[in-house]
């Protein structure tokens, strides 16, 4: 069960794969007031599913158009966010959207470093940076001290492939550099975004989901999108600042730099 | 003292800061037989002194022009090299060209953090894909076991910076980051390409040189490139299969990731 208090929420990549998983189970929880599921193409045959969710919850579930690749699609959608979310700001911004590439040093295309690089993490940074104005709305307005998801959060969906402890032994199954490599960057810039937003009293860590059965994880996959799903957000629920700056895995356990 | 006894060494950026002072305490050095000192302008004015230096040394120092910016750059220069190592290969590939770029999440450019990643990670990467079969040469042709400098070897000249329990306490000071993300990208390449040349025997670890009075470090770094670079030589001279996909610092001391 979602143990998620947070108010208002933000999810990148919502219309498949976790961050939909993410909004179903949030929408099946009376908590939250709005959730802001966002994704690159609203009209799109991809987000049908997303859109039939929205359909049962009106009320609940906004759908926004927010492509992690366009700077000027982050600032319209800040913008739009902005002017719904009201006088007590987001209390938590989930980064989930994100691609993979495969590839070794051998066989790697510079053009999949560059958009693995651009998707994963020149993105996320955008969208912190736009969306951090609503976050410090929503850290003052709680009138709480320290930090958690109810108060102001921000979640970066990371991945062990990211882990310089973690990924070698698995390189030999998962021949993914160019996400590795750009989910490592994106990992420094989680702790650097937690450092900038400390003084604010913004929660901010990376979460890694599992193996997971969506097309990113593939067939073989260990979990299923709902398990994964229910374990992130019981983790995203207790947190505290103790977890800020941090790596933990859907079950809460610490996940090694 | 460089303790370093490989025969045939390539450096890049080896025309200033702590590039251009390796190719000069390695030239001091009896043992090397060749260095493959690249730049990407020989005949510009920022060459000068390693020009100077060549013309000491015209047996020892050949300058080629490598642009790790620049793919056919990187593929023309491997050609020359492959050219000139002969049966013996290529023993030690130093990627240590590379650009800072400062920002936080707040002020970051999108081509800041394109450029860092650019040079610092794709350039080393194709570097390594084009430089491979030579330090494959020189594995096999030095007939002993095991791994180290001497016999076939990457190293690829890291930074604090990229380390995520490094750098988050020194973010106030250094506002960098474009090149941290970047640099952490970089520690994922080097783990990557551990993994995938270990089967060659030919090692590959991160090396930290200290905080360094260069263009890079400023003014006020704690170090001389001389200090830094003996250190970082010494530490080369001593590597095993111990340290291979490792992070150590100029004085051999590991450092976390
Ligand atoms: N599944 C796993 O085993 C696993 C393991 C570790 C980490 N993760 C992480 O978990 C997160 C979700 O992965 P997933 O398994 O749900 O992947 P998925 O099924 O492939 O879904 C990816 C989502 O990201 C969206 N996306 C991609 N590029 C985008 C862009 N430029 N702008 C906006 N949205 C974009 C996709 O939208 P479109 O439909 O428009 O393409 C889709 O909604 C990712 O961060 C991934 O790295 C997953
Ligand atoms: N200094 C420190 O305190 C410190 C600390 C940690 C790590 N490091 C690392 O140590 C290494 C050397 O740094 P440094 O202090 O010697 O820096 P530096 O004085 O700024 O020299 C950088 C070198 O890289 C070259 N370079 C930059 N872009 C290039 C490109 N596209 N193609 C080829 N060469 C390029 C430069 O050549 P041009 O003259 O053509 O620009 C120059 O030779 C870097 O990897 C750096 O990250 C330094």
């Amino acid at each position: 069960m979602a143990a998620v208090k947070a108010c208002k929420i933000l999810i990148t990549g919502a219309n498949r794969g976790l961050g939909l998983e993410m909004v179903k189970q949030l929408s099946e929880n009376s908590c939250p007031k709005h959730i802001f599921a966002t994704c690159r193409d609203p009209d799109g045959p991809k987000s049908a599913a997303l859109r039939e969710l929205a359909k049962k919850h009106p009320n609940l579930i906004t759908i926004i158009r927010l492509d992690a690749d366009d700077p000027c699609s982050i600032k319209e959608s800040a913008k739009k966010v902005g002017s719904l979310v009201g006088a007590n700001g987001l209390n938590l911004l989930v980064n989930n959207a994100a691609i993979v590439a495969n590839g070794t040093i051998q066989t790697s295309s510079v053009e999949d470093l560059k958009n693995t690089f651009n998707t994963n993490v020149i993105g996320p940074l955008l969208i912190i940076r736009e969306y951090r104005p609503y976050l410090q709305i929503a850290a003052k307005a709680s009138g709480t001290p320290g930090m958690s998801s109810k108060k102001a959060a921000i979640i970066n969906i990371s991945t062990v492939a990211a882990s310089m402890t973690r990924m070698p032994p698995i390189y030999s199954h998962f021949q993914t550099l160019p996400y590795a490599v750009s989910k490592a960057g994106f990992n420094m810039l989680t702790v650097l975004a937690a450092e900038e937003v400390k003084t604010d009293e913004i929660l901010c860590m990376a979460l890694h989901p599992g193996w997971v059965k969506t097309d990113l994880g593939g067939r073989d996959a260990t979990l299923e999108p709902n398990e994964s799903v229910e374990g992130m957000l019981k983790v995203i629920g207790g947190l505290t600042e103790k977890q800020h700056g941090g790596f933990l895995d859907y079950t809460g356990a610490t996940v090694t730099w």
